[in-house]
């Protein structure tokens, strides 16, 4: 594994794999009454977070505290922090505490790979801009891997608003690796031209959902209608919201959260069994987890462990 | 004692006994230099606040950090977050955890018992809206047993903006629980119609102050003058301010802080002997100590320690 | 050692130096894998920050961290917590928690003064307005320490906003104690009239800057420029903004940071192997943590471990 995980790109397929055996042994540490090991006591970790917040921020948090490291958390939505130069400064000033590892999230595109250039400590992208969001791509296979035991062959559709989504890009690299086919949904001015190169379909209309194993819906921001991406909200609800009707039995339903409940989601389909959205944020903490076990202590220890 | 802590109906006098009992030991702890315990090791504490506070916030952080948990602290004071639904799922994120304690503050009354519904973590009540505080009540009558040693047949009198008041209304049920007889006093526009049902009497003016032996002065909310619920604060301070001239030798003084000085007490009764205010605020971290090891903890080591 | 530091007037140079002394074996600690002591296992750091701040903050918040203590941070921007009679009341809210120590950030000189006068808690003054940071010229003293083994003698011009700055006022006292002679040079708008006092000479320009040794450049406000100090950032930087073809071989630059990137100091300047500047950073750190520990702990340790 690499030192860092800025991309879902950084991992091969057993890379992620170990990733999640790693997260396997960790959900057993969440769900002892002491939640806590060792493995990286006295080490430093920084969060440091350009954009609000509050499940990925408290995921990483958590993950860190549960393997007992110090945390800093420097988090800053004020906009003369967020630009290159002083992000680099910010970058260069954490440094100088030899942290173990730090998690970015900025509103910038390619921010985690400038931060990996500018510190020797494993940088973790906790997303960035449009580009990527891998440690949600992680756990998001984490969940289908318990539910399907692989994900070799599975057809996994991905539906919303495609373009604009950090996660939809991490899902289709992490699906894809693992072996699953994926078609992309959603309004033509939703979904990028060139998105075929990474290897995925794409439908302009629920039409086929039926053949998809998994629907992973995405969710719908609502300053893109402001943008007009879409005519209006109610109109993209009548075509591409999720519903328990618009599901076959034995679908499984994925989201990344929040949700915007009677948008992109209908309440009937959030709350239906079919719904794996609370597993995938319980396993938030135990695939963080083992994203910082990986790039921190790595593979000798698993050898010793297993 | 119940799982959860939302209002001070949920004790009886016998938990309330075994709070403060549980508290007094902690409070031997917060006097030790290493003022730590591990009886919460590795269990997960989150404080959800959807207000901005000081001195609740940072007690409850230092109490569950006393006790050794991991505490993540989650903040808002948008407008965005704090509404029904968004609640609902932020509760729901954060239980995916397993936190053993979720401390909730909300400017909604009925926020704690909605997020008791929705996790299966203890829920503890911070301040919901007017509704009720009861860990600012439990500290309260903490300080008042250790100076008078029982409450029975004390006579309190409550002063000031009682019809907004979170801390009146827990106070009137848990003075009156522990055997106190109470009376509130204030402007008939911030005084509840129906108080009497609390079991207390009513009083429009200072006049009969005299035969209180402790004095419990609310703080004034200066946007209640905005909305003319009293004339002025100068006005307000010329028929309730509380002074030394106004008090008894032996009335004891209490206030939950933070105070207006000028308004709702002179400053020499703030700086007189009679005041608790510092008492109040010290017993805050051993009571929420006690709360917390009470609800996660409980009897059962409650009696393997006696 | 006195209980608080509020200016580096608290300091002998014998002080001084135990502190630098501390701090060198901190360095050692902070470059081990585990970055812990168990020194202040159990005490309680409130950080209080009046005043944004990224790199004094969590650079005081490790520091506690790594020696094991308890943290508590409370910050505040708005403008109704930070007035004179507020302070107050937080302070003595504060204080009743015991922590050891308060570390105190406000916008008012003379703020962490009073505070010292409110809680028995040992007052570390992390910057209080115009008046001191004593914590940013003790990791000055020991970055320049560590380069030229002792600064008696050494020649330290200071560049820029003299005026403004807590910085500078500091450093003055603190290189002078240990026996380097200061010059002070800037437009005489930002020099103060009794700069002399201080026991340094001032400058009015560069001409002369090639006798300095050590080249601390002060960080330019850009407020200054709107109240008119200076004619503009361009005229500014045209006759003070130190570049490498102003510098000497040899000659030592510093910067408290953040950095205003060719302003007060030039790209090139900031990157040439002259610039002390992140190792000034990292010895923040283990200088903060000398100074909790000398505070909290003190000689005795001091000789247990010697």
């Amino acid at each position: 594994m690499s030192r860092h995980l800025i991309s879902i790109d950084d991992l091969d397929r057993a890379a992620i794999e170990r990733v999640l055996d790693r997260a396997e042994s960790f959900e057993e540490v969440s769900g002892r009454e002491i939640k806590k090991v060792p493995a990286l006591r006295g080490r430093t970790v920084v969060n440091l977070f350009y954009e609000a917040s509050t499940r990925t921020s408290s995921s990483f948090e958590l993950a860190a505290k549960r393997l007992s490291a110090d945390v800093v958390s420097v988090r800053s939505t004020g906009s003369s922090i967020d630009k290159g130069e002083s992000l680099k400064d910010t970058v260069q000033t954490l440094s100088a505490y030899d942290p173990a590892a730090i998690v970015i999230r900025s509103p910038h595109a390619g921010a985690a790979q400038l931060v990996a250039g500018w510190t020797i400590a494993s940088v973790i992208n906790a997303g960035d801009g449009k580009h990527e969001h891998p440690t949600q791509a992680l756990l998001d296979v984490f969940t289908l891997r318990r539910r399907l035991g692989s994900l070799d062959g599975a057809r996994i559709w991905i539906v919303g608003d495609v373009m604009h989504s950090r996660v939809a890009r991490s899902d289709i690299l992490a699906f894809r690796r693992m072996g699953a086919r994926v078609t992309v949904c959603g309004p033509p001015t939703l979904i990028p031209r060139d998105i075929e190169a990474l290897g995925c379909d794409a439908e302009a209309t629920l039409n086929n959902l039926h053949e998809a194993d998994v629907v992973y819906v995405l969710r719908m921001q609502h300053e893109r209608m402001r943008d007009s991406f879409v005519p209006s909200l109610r109109e993209y609800a009548a075509r591409y919201q999720i519903t328990s009707a618009r599901l076959n039995p034995g679908q499984l339903l994925m989201h990344p959260g929040p949700v915007n409940r009677g948008v992109e989601l209908s309440g009937d389909a959030i709350d239906s069994p079919q719904a794996l959205i609370g597993e995938q944020v319980k396993a938030g903490v135990a695939v963080r987890m083992a994203v910082l076990y990986e790039l921190l202590v790595g593979s000798p220890m698993l050898m010793a462990v297993a």
